[in-house]
């Protein structure tokens, strides 16, 4: 697999950086993560803005401009010829003489292979936990994931896939997706404050609004429990069915028609865009 | 310089980590800083303890015993005969094949010069300006300073050398420091709640036992604005003066009596150790 690490392609196991940079002696630096599906990125300009947003809010400084990052993204596809497939992208705050002020950053950019969850896995769903937390500066997408890495061990224990974080039983976001519900009686419901703005989260919100209402509020942990269907959306999960919320069955457990066809529609909209090359309103 | 990562003493322009590790990935490793004086490692034992606490309740899993890490550290006091320096120890968790899970961990063990602040810095104090925010798990030295690097323009924009954390006036810690105040009855106080338990503040708080009433417990902003004395205690300032706090100023804005026999104290009692070898109660 080729790398792209600075100014350079590289094989990605040449992909080394000191460990006095301070990504490795502070875990800082603004991250990213595209989809690539059938050698197309998906909502390209929408990460691209993300991750230059995160860039910017941290104070590091890019020493690639956009243009620049896009181009070498569309070339590392074109390099590694890997039809479905994901892209980090990560800017750190280089090598910073006092380990704490950030300069010029480091871009590492790789591609990957990328799963995404099994037709089976999306029919079973998956079992959630809530957590009392809230991010720190949760707009910005960054490589600080203590919380959701500390958690992993809770989860195993628990049998769950994944953690919601809440504060007081307003909830905001799993880790790395956003949540959102589908009330009884048929509106499409997700947080709006408080979380990173998903873009899966996004794309599914303008395709829902085409066929349900959708709203944009503060959520409890009980309304979740009291729904119809609730999944979480993220660009690795796409959509993500939960049958259950702590040990309360969402629904009746099984995955619910509103998240099928919205599923559905969501990969008609992928393959429009990376098959027919449809740029998406 | 030389460093040591993994299982090897190498140069440390060679200590190079694959960008797909999760340090860099996910920011996730635990910390830790100890101070070299005479190349004696002052209070090594207090700092092992801490680094793998961190490492346990980080899930973390070490490839090298405490007593390894220990050896390894007085090796390199004796290869960089570095006499007054600094010892940084991470450890990392790993590469991680789904970038999440932590498993077996890189240490990185690195040794570098070290300033203490200077008479002059000691003489002016510093000015600290507040900010409300909680560290997660804050009892755990990591290597996510997040918060603290993101404040570093705010800081210099309001002319500060360093930000205190507090949550509704309670005041927790810095960045990478303890709080500590004289009360105008001559009272050493500092919280006890929600900070990392540093070393050299719980060097400073038995030996001021000896010649003071010292007290742990809640500390709100307000009293330390009406203190007579406030400091600050960290491995790489040993005590700093804060003569300023947000636009309040402390005392009579001049360094106290207190801090600086306490100062003196613990200047006595490194070189007590690190000189003549006697070990501290």
């Amino acid at each position: 697999m080729i790398a792209y690490l600075n100014s350079n392609f590289i094989e990605e196991e040449k992909a080394v950086l000191s460990v006095k940079y301070i990504a490795i002696q502070r875990g800082y630096a603004a991250f990213d993560y595209l989809r690539i599906k059938n050698n197309y990125p998906l909502f390209l300009e929408d990460y691209l803005d993300r991750f230059f947003n995160s860039a910017g809010f941290m104070h590091l400084h890019p020493v690639h401009s956009r243009e620049e990052v896009k181009k070498v993204v569309l070339e590392l596809i074109r390099k590694n010829n890997l039809p479905d497939s994901g892209i980090r992208m990560i800017l750190t705050g280089g090598y910073s003489p006092d380990h704490y002020e950030p300069v010029s950053g480091n871009l590492i950019i790789l591609q990957e292979k990328l799963q995404l969850p099994s037709h089976e896995t999306f029919s079973a769903g998956v079992k959630v936990i809530t957590h009392e937390y809230q991010r720190d500066l949760p707009h910005v997408k960054s490589i600080n994931y203590f919380m959701g890495i500390w958690l992993q061990p809770k989860l195993k224990e628990q049998n769950a896939a994944d953690v919601l974080y809440h504060r007081q039983g307003i909830v905001s976001e799993l880790p790395r997706a956003n949540i959102l519900m589908v009330t009884k009686d048929g509106t499409i419901v997700t947080p709006y404050e408080n979380i990173l703005s998903g873009i899966t989260r996004m794309k599914l919100l303008q395709l829902a609004a085409k066929n349900f209402i959708a709203e944009e509020r503060k959520v409890t942990i009980s309304e979740l429990k009291n729904a119809a269907e609730v999944f979480m959306t993220s660009t690795t999960k796409r959509i993500l069915p939960i049958n259950k919320l702590d040990d309360t069955v969402i629904g009746n457990g099984k995955v619910g028609p509103v998240t099928t066809l919205l599923n559905d529609l969501f990969i008609a909209m992928e393959d429009d865009i990376s098959i027919n090359g449809n740029i998406p309103e």
